[in-house]
């Protein structure tokens, strides 16, 4: 009856990222990243089984064949199921960048509860300029903690961090797009008459949907007017969610309307 | 139509915990925790227009009266509404202790999520000891930070922190107790077969619930084998979540099978 431990399982094989891996007899060298993972932190050694996933959904058994200081191969062997199956709903999230490292936490707590793409946008009251996330290549940063959270929680699909946009642009694509599925952006309760409670919608999963999050300060007037032409306002019970602990409560609450948990 | 910004109302005066608060006229002291905050951080003088509330979801207009180094003193006006409604199952949440300062943030995550209470527990497979908890003041540090976030998040309401106590003691102690509504234990998929997805609880808000989640290293078989006799497993995705991040996530779920959300 009882297969595994809760939340960690002792039983499950390092997993490592290895973009090229397609099976049967390869020898592939990690990068510096997982190199070091498997070597300094978990401190294994050539012979240890690990499986090693391709960050498109496929996963497999492989063997450390070398690990050096320089140098870490691993052979990759039978395709194997991966732990965490993905979400039915292919779920975008737009999120506003947050302050400091607040925006780190966002994108691992939406890896690791199943979102398929992160289009960081700078909005009205985004504390953050666009040229200073990309002198300090935040992009990389965000896709490596990507990575990362795919890693621990199971999943063979590394979901693309996109690079960051101006917020402005994004209702013009948003009527450009035919999205098979709702576009839903989270508003204050009272912030528009439109609105609806999350859990009024559509249990319905659809094949893909896209969650706007704004940030610290809220939107401003003018962005919730030029958005809610092209998408679907919804609100989240009334006490004040810090604003790096929205996108896990509304994911958690769209994933449970659309069944995922 | 835009009444204020999302996830942080600017409009809102400051909001202090006074537990003694009960209307017009009074003129009270801050504890030391709330005078510092008043003071130093927000920098707030005498005149200043605050709100203070007292825990058990009384919420009144005031005024600094004082704003001294060693004292301050609020004069309390009139009753307002608290600016976040009670959730209306009110729920307690079993939480194992969880390392270092990871239960920190469940404690802060809960309290915005609107629970009624927290049970910290030592389990089989938590990593501290109870005797340890009791050494660093545990409860007391849990308590200040359940205040802290029941500020930021327009709560009333101060969710009392209880005495940790070990695990072991909880199954008979609820066979004992008549809890209007489920006792929830989140298990692993195929922890055991009698387990439910989330998604599928009674839709109806009971009056009460409880939400029981494990530590690290997930539940021993015999606490699942004990605990399943008086409560009903449910679980929660197949992807891994992370130790400090499924109470937010089940809690999330919850609410919005019960509409708070």
């Amino acid at each position: 009856m009882f297969t595994g431990s809760h939340i960690y399982n002792r039983a499950v094989n390092a997993r490592f990222y290895v973009p090229g891996a397609s099976g049967g007899g390869q020898i592939i060298a990690l990068s510096e990243d997982e190199a070091q993972h498997l070597t300094r932190v978990l401190r294994l050694t050539e012979g240890s089984p690990v499986s090693v996933f391709d960050g498109r959904g496929h996963e497999f058994q492989a063997v450390v064949e070398k690990a050096g200081k320089t140098e870490v191969l691993v052979a990759v062997g039978q395709q194997l199921k991966p732990p965490a199956a993905e979400a039915r709903v292919g779920v975008t999230l737009v999120q506003a960048v947050l302050k400091g490292d607040k925006m780190d936490d966002v994108i691992r707590d939406a890896v690791m509860m199943g979102v398929s793409a992160i289009q960081p946008a700078i909005t009205a009251r985004t504390e953050v300029k666009l040229s200073a996330l990309v002198k300090g290549h935040r992009q990389e940063r965000w896709q490596k903690i990507a990575i990362s959270s795919a890693k621990q929680c199971g999943r063979a699909t590394v979901p693309e961090i996109l690079a960051p946009c101006e917020f402005e642009l994004i209702p013009a694509a948003l009527g450009d797009m035919a999205l098979p599925g709702p576009v839903l952006m989270l508003v204050e309760p009272g912030a528009t008459i439109m609105a609806v409670a999350i859990h009024a919608l559509e249990a319905a999963p659809p094949g893909q949907a896209m969650l706007i999050i704004g940030p610290e300060g809220g939107w401003s007037p003018e962005e919730i007017e030029a958005t809610a032409m092209v998408c679907l306002p919804v609100t989240l019970g009334t006490r004040t969610l810090r604003a790096d602990a929205t996108a896990i409560v509304a994911l958690s609450a769209l994933f449970t309307i659309w069944r995922e948990f």
